[in-house]
C-alpha cells in the first residue's frame, strides 16, 4: 500500500463506506446565518470572568477534573429550576461535550446494535447520525405537510416499528416547529404502551420558543429525558456544553458508558462562568425572538411559504431549484443553510443588520428569478 | 414506576446490566498516587498564557469552534516531529477530548458490532471498556509472567482470533512494560497476514520511557495508529486532550464518526498555550523518570517483586491479600491503585516528598505484616 490511500482502502465498517462527514460548509462570507449560532459575542465582563475561573482551574490542570462535574450540574439544575419553575436537582442532571455527546451517551445506553430509534423527519440530522454511529437502526416517522407531528400517524408508526428510543425535537430543527404539550404526553404514553421506550425531548432551542419548556413532564415519566445546550441561548457554541434532565436513574445509567473524566476542567470552569451571567445572556434571547418574528413577517410579505418558528431560525421556501437560490443568496454575501428539505432553506436570526442584509439579498434574488 | 428507580428497572442494554462505572475511587487523602497524574502544577506564566488565550477564544464563544482544529493539529504534529525526529504533518494528526475519545472514534470506525479487538492483559482497562461500549467483542491475549508480550503466543492468538483491531500498549498500563520495536513490527505483520487489522499503539506514557517512540514505524504501515495524550508528560490531565498520528486516510476515516465540533474552543486554546511551554513541561518529565527509577530501586531493596517500568508509575507486589495492603497504605495517607492484577499494586511517581511518604508507608506496612 502507498501513502496515497483513500478511506475506502481501509477496513472501515461497511455502513461508513462512501459516506461524508457531517457538517455545514465553513465558508468565509460577511454574514453567517447557517449554523444557528447566537450573533452576540460574550460581554467583556464575562470574558474576564471566564479567564479568571479558567486560570484557577489551570493551576490544578495536572489533576483530573471532577469526574462527576458536581458544581456544574448543581448550577445547571438551578438554571432549569429558575427558568422553568419546575424543580430539578443535580442528581437529575448530566452534562457532556455538546448535546451531541449527551445523545451519544444515551444511545450507547438505551440504543445500540439490535435496537431501533424513531424520529419525525425532517429533524435534527445528528439524531439519525448518532443512532447509526452507535449501531442503532434509525426509522423515519412522518410529519404533516406543515411539519407538525400528526399524533395518530405517529401512534401507528410506534405500534408498527416498536422503537427502543423515540426522539421528539421541540422546537424542531430545521423546521422551527414546536410540539404541543398534549402531543408529547400522548406520544410518551403510546410508546410505553408498546414497550419501555426512552423518549428524548430535544429542547436545544426552547429558550426561543413561544411556549414553555416540557421539563415539567418529567414528573411521573421515568423514561423521559429532556436535552438542552448552552450553544444557542447562552451564546456559547464554542464551549460545547450540552446537558440533560431526567429521572436520577437515567443519570446513573449513562455512567456505565460515559468516558471517565469526559468533561475538562476548563470546560467546567467556562460553563460555570457563563451560568453566572445567565440574566445578561438571556437578554439577547429576547432580541433574537423579536428578530426571528420580523424575518417570518417580512419573508411572508414577499410571498414566500414560511414555516412557523419557535427557534432562532426560520425555514422558508418553496423554491424549484433550492440550490440555485442558496447559491444566489451566498453570492450576495449571506450564507444560509440547505438542510436537504425539498424546496426549503433555513436562515438563522442574526443581528438586525445581518437580518437586513439577508432580507435584501432575498428580495434581489426573488426579483432576478421572477 | 416511582422516582426511586434503579438502573436495572430501565430498558438499558443487556450487557450493561449489573455493571459499575469505570473509575478509581476519588478519596481525599494527603498523597494521591493512584491515577498516574503528573504531580507538578502548571507554572504561573503558563497559567497566565492559558487565561490570555482562553479570553481571546471566549470573545468568539458564540461561534462554533474550528471543527478541524487545524492550528492545534499543526502544533501537535510539530511536537511529534521535534520530539521523535520523525516528520509528521497535520494531515496525519487528529485530536479529541482525551485519548479515550480518540480510541472510541477509532473503534466506531474500525470496530463495532460483529467485529473484534484483541489486547494483551493486563492492560489499560479502557481498551476493553471502549471496545465493549462500541459493540466490539474484546479478546484477551496473553502476556508472560514478567508482563512482556510473547511474540509466538501473540501470533498464535492473532491466527486463532482474527481480530479487526489489535491494541499494543507501550509502555503498558498498569504494568509499566515497554514493547520492543521488533516485537511491534512482527505483530503488525502477523496481524496483516491474517486480515487487514488496525493496530493501535497506545503511547500515553512514552515520554517517560527508556526507549524511543514507535512513531517512526508509521512509515509504510498504513494501518498503524499511535495514540498520545497531554494528560501525563504535559501535566494536563484536567485538559482532556488526546491525539493520534497515522496515515492521513485514517484521519479522514474518523471524520465519519467524530461528533461535529467535538473539541471546544477553550480546550483548543488551552492546549495551544501548553504546547508553547513544551520545554518547561518536559523538564518535569526528567525529574519524574529519576523518581520512578528510585521507587523501583527502593521497593526492590525491600524485597518486593517490582515490574520494570518505562512509565511514570511502578507495579509492585506480590501480596497475598492485595486489598489489605492497599488499605494499610491508604491508612497511612497514601492512595495507590489496585488495578485487579492478582498480588500487585500500582503507584504513580509523585514529587520526591510524596514518594518518600509512599516508601515510608510501604516499609511500615511490610514490617507490620511480617
Amino acid at each position: 500500500m502507498t501513502d496515497k490511500l483513500n478511506i475506502d482502502d481501509l477496513p472501515i465498517r461497511d455502513e461508513l463506506k462512501g459516506k461524508s462527514p457531517y457538517g455545514a460548509p465553513q465558508l468565509h462570507v460577511p454574514v453567517l446565518l447557517n449554523t444557528n449560532e447566537n450573533p452576540y459575542s460574550l460581554p467583556e465582563d464575562l470574558v474576564a470572568r471566564i479567564a479568571e475561573r479558567v486560570a484557577a482551574a489551570a493551576r490544578d490542570l495536572n489533576r483530573y477534573p471532577d469526574r462527576d462535574a458536581v458544581e456544574l450540574r448543581t448550577q445547571l439544575a438551578a438554571y432549569l429550576t429558575t427558568s422553568t419553575g419546575h424543580a430539578v436537582v443535580k442528581e437529575q442532571v448530566w452534562a457532556a461535550n455538546g448535546s451531541n455527546e449527551i445523545i451519544q451517551q444515551l444511545m450507547q445506553t438505551f440504543g445500540g446494535s439490535g435496537r431501533t430509534a424513531l424520529g419525525f423527519s425532517p429533524t435534527y440530522q445528528m439524531h439519525d447520525l448518532i443512532s447509526r454511529g452507535t449501531g442503532t437502526r434509525w426509522i423515519e416517522g412522518p410529519r404533516r405537510p406543515d411539519f407538525t407531528v400528526d399524533v395518530e400517524a405517529a401512534e401507528t408508526a410506534l405500534q408498527a416499528e416498536r422503537p427502543d428510543v423515540l426522539f421528539l425535537c421541540s422546537p424542531n430543527n430545521p423546521t422551527g416547529t414546536a410540539m404541543e404539550r398534549e402531543t408529547v404526553v400522548r406520544l410518551y404514553d403510546a410508546a410505553q404502551a408498546v414497550k419501555p421506550t426512552l423518549v428524548i425531548v430535544d429542547e436545544a432551542y426552547v429558550e426561543f420558543s413561544h411556549r414553555p419548556s416540557l421539563l415539567e413532564l418529567l414528573d411521573g415519566r421515568p423514561l423521559m429525558v429532556v436535552t438542552r445546550t448552552m450553544s444557542k441561548a447562552f451564546g456559547a457554541a464554542g464551549l460545547r456544553l450540552g446537558y440533560f434532565a431526567a429521572a436520577s436513574a437515567v443519570v446513573d445509567a449513562v455512567q456505565l458508558v460515559r468516558l471517565p473524566y469526559h468533561l475538562s476542567a476548563v470546560t467546567q470552569a467556562t460553563a460555570l462562568a457563563a451560568l453566572e451571567f445567565t440574566d445578561v445572556l438571556l437578554g439577547y434571547v429576547d432580541k433574537l425572538k423579536a428578530e426571528r418574528d420580523r424575518i417570518v413577517t417580512e419573508l411572508r410579505a414577499l410571498g414566500l411559504d414560511v414555516t412557523d418558528s419557535d427557534a432562532n431560525f426560520v425555514q422558508f421556501g418553496r423554491f424549484e431549484d433550492t440550490h440555485a437560490i442558496w447559491q444566489a443568496i451566498l453570492a450576495r454575501g449571506v450564507l444560509v443553510r440547505d438542510n436537504g428539505v425539498p424546496g426549503r432553506l433555513r436562515v438563522t436570526a442574526g443581528t438586525p443588520a445581518e437580518n437586513d442584509a439577508f432580507l435584501d439579498a432575498v428580495r434581489t434574488v426573488l426579483k432576478e428569478n421572477r
